[in-house]
């Protein structure tokens, strides 16, 4: 299967440590091979030499949408459509903010129990400051199409499940939501250069997406957002900092929106962790999402039925079928904790989501095949050693 | 002067290239010497190598409270008083949003007209956000004690002004602030590491600050903020993402906002650009603030009596008592910009804001008085060979 691997040549675009089988780069994405010499001539060179020059010199203050517009074709945008900036929780504070303000009196956020938390948590902390021109209905994914009324301002939902990877149907809940005169925003943070993505065909008004998952950004990488062409003039986010400003070295003191995707920006950009992920989106270069998702799904699919074959007592907590599958594959067993922590110490890095959920990631540029067969069979080796009975296993971290 | 300056040393915990006079620290700080090899060994053994266990290993989840604490006495709080986040726009609208909130049904925000654009922007974003529940009043400097009333909410001003450099009287204020019950916010950008700062004494409530200024933490390095312990408790950010929960990995449905500084945290922070104001931090190590103060004074002092020794034809636009003024000073002239570049081109780096402002920052780890000397001759030359009216120095680009 390797052999035949229209991908297999990406895997040299990645620094992995021999004998580590890496299933985790939906936590953190590999470090791109040349990511090192990027930054160092960033830092020698940029920062150490030229110095404060270097914002028009070499341009970072062009860099969030530079690095938006080479994501922008990864997720069927236009390039005018995406920029990099802050956190994913900012953004969506952003997003869902600007969206509130647009569609009053309209003043219902829908989104699903179980979302990624954070998600939850900053639509919860615009309900707060917004008092009561903001409520956010959580509903069972379920309950989602139903949930969706004329009341509604904004459905705001995870694209890709971060336990289960269950998918949303993308343009079936957008059609849902301009039905009833609502808009919709989707979080891409497990979606975004794992499988293939449609944000104008399939009629998305906004997204927002995490920079160092798939996209090999490094650790705590800006984040990304998306506004469609149609909404970038009639939306304002409530987060105006000078970055977002139409001249911000005018140094005026009224703010005024910069036109398009700009006025998105807040403050300075963190140039560093930027220049990072301009080299995690490199390794994209030349590669077309269909390939990856065909190999995602190919690699998922020997996954669970070597497990299934293999490895008995697991229950299967994702979809079978891969077309209903993120680019992860979720077991599930009571003592999984354990089994996770100690098939790590055997070289194979997955995670575990509380309470029972162990999640493999799949990247098809710097995952094999034979990882996946070889991360299986030390599954079962720590099941069949009972190596997760050991004590150290018992206690859980607080971060995994 | 140099041989007697009880700072000359730390000029060497920095790279600076040859024959070129750094007068914008205030703008983007030096490259810390010890830096390029920290952040290769991030990204190789942290990154590269142990991945995403590095949040644990390697303690990045501990890195925003961690640097904060190394922030703190350089102005003057407690350790557990100060965070690492986001930007500086970003922080303020995290601490302002939580001050309106807290003192409502007060509303009103007292600014000053000609603070720093960024900061005027986000408070407006946060009055159009909350309609009628938030309202900034921007008042000239000399009425802002007559502006703060039993109305007062929050009083949210710049301690040292970004164009003149002129200092706030910070107990005077925060007196002013609480006599009628109001908060006091200060952006602290232009002061963290280049004044003396005593906001526990001086009875500061809330504060923000930027990385990449005097602290030398790389550029667009991530902000910092400081609540006054006592309340931590009573004050709820609106920015509220997983990071500041109080069991960010127990994944629920629910925000609760952790205890302390840490409630202020809102996403995933960027670890390279962290790790690099971790070492812009380093560079202060084992040096009294005192002894900065002094320098800086001292450093300002001899370039205004050089500049009107040998060149005369500039307005001096900041303070000329050394006690009122910031770490940096001020020159006007009507050809401000074209003078600007061309001494610029002499191998002097100051920075021009408009309209006619000629800015240079003194940053006392590595700013020497013989550099002082050797600018006021540049300029002194490019005056009197006349070098600024050359054609390409005619036409103001976007970004200074």
């Amino acid at each position: 299967m390797d052999r035949a691997d229209p991908l297999a040549h990406a895997h040299a675009r990645f620094v992995l440590p021999e004998n580590l089988i890496y299933l985790d780069g939906n936590s953190l994405g590999a470090l791109p091979a040349r990511a090192p010499a990027a930054l160092e001539r960033l830092i020698m060179r940029e920062w150490g030499r030229d110095l404060v020059s270097s914002w028009n010199a070499h341009d970072w203050i062009g860099m969030p949408a530079r690095i938006g517009a080479r994501i922008a074709p990864l997720i069927g945008a236009n390039d005018d459509e995406v920029i990099v900036a802050d956190s994913t929780s900012v953004n969506l504070f952003k997003l869902a903010g600007a969206a509130i303000r647009h569609m009053a009196p309209r003043r219902v956020i829908v989104s699903e129990r179980g979302n990624f938390p954070t998600d939850l948590y900053v639509l919860q902390g615009l309900e707060r400051l917004l008092g009561g021109a903001a409520e956010l209905r959580m509903v069972e994914r379920e309950n989602i199409r139903d949930a969706v009324n004329a009341e509604t301002a904004l459905v705001a939902l995870t694209h890709i499940h971060y336990k289960t990877g269950a998918i949303h149907d993308m343009p079936a809940l957008g059609d849902a939501a301009h039905e009833v005169g609502a808009l919709i925003l989707w979080d891409l943070s497990h979606s975004a250069g794992a499988v293939e993505l449609f944000l104008n065909r399939d009629h998305a008004d906004l997204a927002i997406g995490c920079g160092y998952k798939y996209l090999n950004g490094g650790p705590g990488a800006p984040a990304f957002l998306y506004v469609a062409r149609r909404l970038q003039e009639a939306l304002q986010q409530p987060l105006s900092g000078w970055m977002g400003h139409a001249a911000p070295f005018e140094f005026g003191d009224d703010y005024r929106p910069a036109g398009g995707i700009l006025r998105q920006l807040c403050g300075t950009p963190p140039i560093l962790s930027m220049a990072a992920l301009a080299e995690g989106i490199a390794t994209f270069d030349g590669i077309a999402m269909h390939d990856i998702r065909e190999k995602s799904k190919a690699l998922g699919d020997l996954f669970l039925a070597l497990v299934e074959r293999r490895c008995p007592g697991f229950e299967i907590a994702c979809a079978r079928n891969a077309e209903e599958r993120g680019s992860q594959v979720s077991l599930r067993h009571p003592h999984g904790y354990a089994i996770m922590r100690a098939l790590i110490d055997k070289g194979v890095v997955g995670d575990f989501r509380a309470p029972d959920v162990l999640r493999f990631g799949l990247a098809p540029l710097y995952t094999r095949y034979v990882d996946i067969s070889d991360a299986v069979d030390r599954l079962c080796a720590v099941m069949s050693e009972g190596a997760w009975r050991d004590e150290r296993y018992r206690i859980q971290a607080t971060v995994t």
